[in-house]
């Protein structure tokens, strides 16, 4: 019976690797470039060297392994055919073969969003919930959803693409995706910075934010300090953000939400945030959804890959 | 093997049933009625009954019959646990045992709303799609979510309830489940109509509308006769329903939208007025979707509970 299983989690600079038991425990965990140059074709051979020379540098023997679990910055559907992961500089790609190929070792694949849900579930901050949401608030908002245990994929690969779920009518700015109005324009690092500075140009209220760089960091800082300006920032943040959840569970019925990336880090004052305006809007089936902090850090991505093998 | 399967829907005033072949034929349907008194507890028998009856009718054998499938109006978990079908004076049933024991037979349940959406997916409007989405435009608006075949239930069986997703923040009238601004407000036949009695009241323009009784039916046939203050309850419907389409989208990423419900019965006009504001407000991932009526009708339910044998 298979012991071990690496998971692979592909970044636009590095490549996060971890070998795993089935068990779950991450025995040693290490990175490597990732090699974008001539259409990202070198990552192939340079995740299938790193693994071969881990198997040996461990003395592992092939039949101890499950697989390779892998987590891609793009679409990927369900056999884990990757579509134009345009910052590795792929075009369609079928990773499980490619890679297969290469190790003789089975190989699955997913969007990194979906494969870090997929990891706050299993070890992480949504640990004994079959239907869970990360909600991944970083320089962007990405989004992971777990129906029944298992990754919501979608069609294209797109499923969970929450940032851009579409909030306000009357926004004017667009979005980096072409669209006006979306979450990640309200709920991410950007967007707290982007109502922090409306808020500050708007009134001539006094606040620390006045004093200092202005980022999702001092923004939730001056939250905690009591700045009452800060308040209506993180305010708006979750009108936005709790409306926009409670779509999601409207739609999805999870039992509890998972929020990581680096605005997470603010810890739980931003939970109550949320939760009030979620709990305004959604409907009552889902009403009592848990809201908690995801725990994994980077480590989700290649928490997620791993488990893929285990599905 | 197994040839034969028996698909259920469990309806407030009467139960629908189905004989089907494992590939779908619908050999035969009746229906009997539902007695809702003493808390709907002779609901069990009455099926089961039904069922033996027309084993022995058909002269069929136990080993031929692969199950019941049952779809009931109310939250069902993926056990087939039914957590308060009020309209059938339900408490929480674990319904697949019932069943079970007074037929001999293996037994699976689901909500009537995505059972119908695995019906449409099976045999109706979304064959030979994996990820589709039903959307039941009736008194209320109900919904079905199929990712990657399989139904979307939800942690407590509320999945796809996506009548009761948040649409407009200025909304003063409550919806019937006591929030404002949900897309049953909107899209529903009942929207319709308020739509339209808001615009006839709020204007002066000529109007079909303002000498026949109001109803969505009359609302789209107006449309059809070219009615302009009607086109413009349409484009307001289509705006509701197009937008809160998009977002399930996002969150989805489905290939085929299914419109089934009495409104639907329009027909393919109701659907440009409903993908003008989906293409507007979708994530572009998703932006080449399918809209498509319904098929099965009334039928939907039983087909689909047949199929939750086969899963």
């Amino acid at each position: 019976m298979s012991k071990y299983c690496f998971g692979v989690d592909v970044g636009g600079t590095t490549i996060k690797m971890g070998l795993f038991t089935v068990e779950g425990d991450l025995l040693e965990k290490w990175e490597i470039p990732t090699r974008t140059e001539d259409q990202g074709s070198h990552i192939f051979d340079d995740i299938a060297d790193a693994i071969k020379k881990k198997i040996a540098d461990k003395s592992l023997s092939k039949e101890d392994i499950l697989g390779i679990g892998v987590g891609v910055p793009g679409p990927v559907d369900v056999n884990g055919t990757v579509f134009q992961a345009v910052n590795l500089g792929w075009g369609n790609v079928n990773l499980p073969k490619e890679l297969s190929e290469r190790t003789g070792l089975p190989v699955k694949a997913g969007n990194d969003a979906n494969v870090a849900a997929l990891g706050e579930q299993w070890k992480g901050g949504g640990q004994g919930y079959d239907d869970m949401v990360l909600v991944t608030l970083g320089t962007g908002v990405g989004g992971g959803i777990i129906v029944n245990g298992k990754m919501l994929v979608g069609a294209g690969g797109a499923g969970g693409e929450i940032g851009h779920i579409h909030m306000n009518d009357e926004e004017t700015e667009a979005c980096g995706c072409g669209n006006f109005g979306c979450l990640e324009q309200y709920a991410s690092a950007t967007g707290i910075v982007r109502l922090a500075k409306e808020k500050l140009e708007s009134t001539d209220t006094e606040s620390i934010l006045r004093s200092q760089p202005l980022s999702a960091k001092s923004t939730w800082d001056a939250v905690k300090a009591g700045d009452a300006l800060a308040k209506e920032v993180a305010e708006e943040f979750g009108f936005y953000l709790g409306k926009g959840l409670a779509t999601i569970a409207d739609i999805c019925n999870p039992e509890i939400f998972v929020i990581g990336g680096g605005v997470s880090k603010a810890g739980d004052i931003l939970i109550p945030y949320v939760q009030k305006y979620y709990k305004k809007y959604v409907f009552h089936a889902s009403a009592s959804a848990i809201f908690t902090l995801a725990v994994l850090e980077n480590d989700a991505g290649i928490y997620g890959a791993a488990k893929l093998l285990l599905e």
